[in-house]
């Protein structure tokens, strides 16, 4: 199997041994894919227009709205159809102020910033001596004594993974250390950033407080702050901190979704579905996460949609509120579920850097379609892979059910150096590796849309 | 000279062709620096100390006093002699709240820091348009119509350089700006960071108003928020911020340097007077500026220490109060300028990155020395520059008045990613290249402390 997909990457794509119908666009798709790597804007002017004349979108606040605004009118003016919002309704958080300073032994002032959900401090602080653990699991080995009254430090060794693998598992401090430090009697919990790079911008990100558990404060500090405070521990003398968190929840607000679509010629043959998320964290312009993503679908849709009229609609959606708890993936799948029209979905959301891997999650009587797709990318220097993919936070719910769905996976080894902290801004994206992202996404739509085959549906995730 | 200099850097530093005394001398030497490389744990020591137990330290605020005291601890514990500290009063600034952003026409937060004497706003801030110019010649040419009440920005295209030069140049827009806008009737000031690197960490450094003129507000955006600003800019219309920054001139203060000795054996021989800064700017913990120079020079000097004693003695001086204005190196150079008996000087100011060049100061009597230095640091890969040394900001004086003074240049290229900014933080420094510094030095001292030839005094600068 890999010598025989070796040997077809050798080959133009369009030579490929195949029916009639899909050499022919297979043939389309190869060009319109060397044509975005070589020369798209779209991408980039998008990205650059969100971050910049938008900048952060907070999930829920008028900033997302103003997005949301944005993105209507330039999906428009691109000449996208059925440009709409989806509307839903959410609980908000808003940030305060942060400040937190070692009082003793040695007094000095720590970067960190508050993580979704967290409780708040009152104006005046709090302070209390910090306990330190290596891991969630250290943490949950303690006696209540050891952490009641205290704030509960929790470090951990992520390090960058290509296929970011390290958050799920690194990432338990932020996810887990809130609720299981507050059931413990903690007064507060700070955990080094869930990130890998090595400056002073704090990683906030979303953790739920489980049921019956009382909200504490909860931050993240940035990894220098967090090794400082490691070698302060490692002196083993008491040390007190004091921290300022004031962030509140300001209650149900509006949000919503961006929908715009490219029509397809055959109702019969169902809508590809892509996108990637609105809204970012409040701290930096989210051009990583994810007006990336945003500019990626959407300039690969257009490409589609300027080379003539596909066999099959694609809806691009520009997911509300996806950092703060998926709501615009679950009110978009509330929206379409029924519909059965669904056939293909996949979201860029990791970043800005190349496409180095595909997965599908295909049914057996799609392989042939599968071969194509994988075929059409290789040029572009991505391999296949042999997980199932999982179409990401948004649309994780049409794989997980039994929607067809592709990854294109990013590179992940420096996603998680600027994910969720102050310096997601656009001097991060490099503009080749935008363009390359462009055409694997260009090169997926015209090969998935055009199919002259049935796409059917997968085996549900068991 | 150059052939000659190439050949005698492929030569065993010992086997050099030289009168015994020095031979000997430079044998020793080369031990000393193969050790150092190898092995120095004393530098890296006194820098996580310092920079863990201090952190940031202002020059003239009880940060800076805990440093002195750390200082004197360390300084003695190593066994130093005469180890005591020089005071000096000074004027104070410190810093208050600082917030910026972009009220029209597209809201959003701005990352920034208030330069050195920066004026206040008040507390509740100011807001006007802001006006743009590419270089304070252009800020120059402008009518004061087009200045006054506005907030004035300014931009530069500063790259990173080995030797550091840029920041001779495009340091304009900090140092000569503010006046420059106060006298045309500006509202505030806002710069590019004088910086190389890409994250919204602001880099802050004095600037002095000059006389007759009014303080205004004045401060540093990070890299990423001034290209921000200029892509908002050029979109061509009114830009209003919203500025606020609160620091305060909190007045005389005690500061001080420390100074501690290695005795010589020959006290008609001269002191070599050298050393770092111990006062850093109030964002990082001044890791790269100047624990570095700091931890290097002691240790260097220790290692000197611990191998017997020198023909002349060594002067280590950590300098209080460099950062905002050479308040240390000026009392340093009072205190001590008549004793007549200073007779060579060298600072390490410039990071922790490894020395690439050696620039001397020397008068043509001591060419064979300085051949005997170069020498000794070619092996470790330091090439001899045709600059006349300057001995950096706080041994300045001496070198321009006819000292004889080494310049060891550090690798700048990574230098202003982190100089004066919160992410100048232990993490940023390599620790072998930190170990090179020491041997590099503890060579440079092992040749000139017990070099058998008098130490004449240079031409003075022109």
């Amino acid at each position: 199997m890999r010598n025989f997909l070796l040997a077809l990457a050798a080959l133009p794509a369009f030579a490929l041994a195949q029916p009639a119908a899909s050499q022919s666009v297979g043939q389309q798709a190869a060009a319109l894919r060397d044509e975005a790597l070589r020369s798209d804007t779209v991408a980039w002017d998008i990205l650059e227009g969100l971050t910049t004349e938008v900048g952060q979108r907070l999930a829920g606040t008028e900033a997302e709205e103003r997005a949301r605004q944005w993105a209507v009118r330039r999906l428009t003016a691109l000449g996208f159809s059925n440009v709409h919002v989806e509307p839903f309704e959410m609980n908000v958080w808003v940030r305060g102020e942060e400040r937190a300073e070692i009082v003793s032994p040695f007094p000095q002032r720590l970067a960190l910033t508050a993580l979704g959900n967290s409780g708040a401090t009152g104006e005046r602080g709090l302070e209390a001596e910090v306990v330190g653990f290596d891991s969630v699991a250290a943490l949950e080995a303690a006696p209540d004594s050891a952490v009641r009254g205290r704030i509960v430090f929790i470090t951990h060794n992520m390090m960058p993974t290509q296929d970011g693998s390290g958050y799920g598992q690194f990432g338990a401090p932020r996810r887990q250390g809130p609720s299981i430090a507050s059931r413990k009697g903690a007064a507060a919990i700070v955990v080094r950033s869930i990130g890998t790079d090595h400056h002073r911008n704090p990683h906030t990100g979303v953790q739920t407080f489980a049921d019956g558990v009382r909200p504490i404060p909860a931050a993240a500090l940035s990894l220098p702050d967090a090794e400082q405070l490691q070698r302060i521990l490692a002196r083993g003398q008491p040390v007190r901190m004091r921290l300022t968190l004031t962030p509140r929840n300001i209650g149900r607000r509006a949000s919503g979704s961006v929908v715009a679509e490219v029509p397809g010629s055959d109702p019969s043959a169902g809508v590809v579905l892509i996108g990637g998320h609105l809204d970012s964290w409040d701290l930096g312009t989210g051009a990583v996460d994810n007006a990336a993503g945003v500019s990626i679908t959407t300039a690969a849709a257009h490409r589609i949609m300027q080379a003539g009229r596909p066999r099959r609609t694609i809806r691009v959606v520009l997911f509300g509120a996806e950092e703060v708890g998926g709501f615009g993936g679950n009110s978009i799948f509330e929206r379409y579920r029924n519909d059965g029209n669904v056939v293909l979905v996949g979201e860029s959301d990791f970043g800005a850097d190349r496409v180095w891997r595909v997965n599908f999650s295909f049914a057996d009587a799609n392989s042939a379609l599968a071969d194509r797709v994988a075929a059409l990318l290789a040029p572009l220097g991505i391999v296949r892979g042999r997980d199932r993919a999982n179409a990401g936070a948004d649309l994780g719910d049409w794989a997980r059910g039994g929607t067809a769905a592709i990854d294109l996976n990013q590179d992940g080894l420096r996603y998680f150096d600027y994910h969720h902290t102050p310096d997601d801004t656009l001097d991060k994206v490099d503009p080749a590796q935008l363009r390359q992202n462009v055409a694997a996404w260009t090169a997926m739509l015209a090969a998935v849309a055009d199919a002259p085959e049935a796409v059917e549906r997968a085996p549900a995730a068991q």
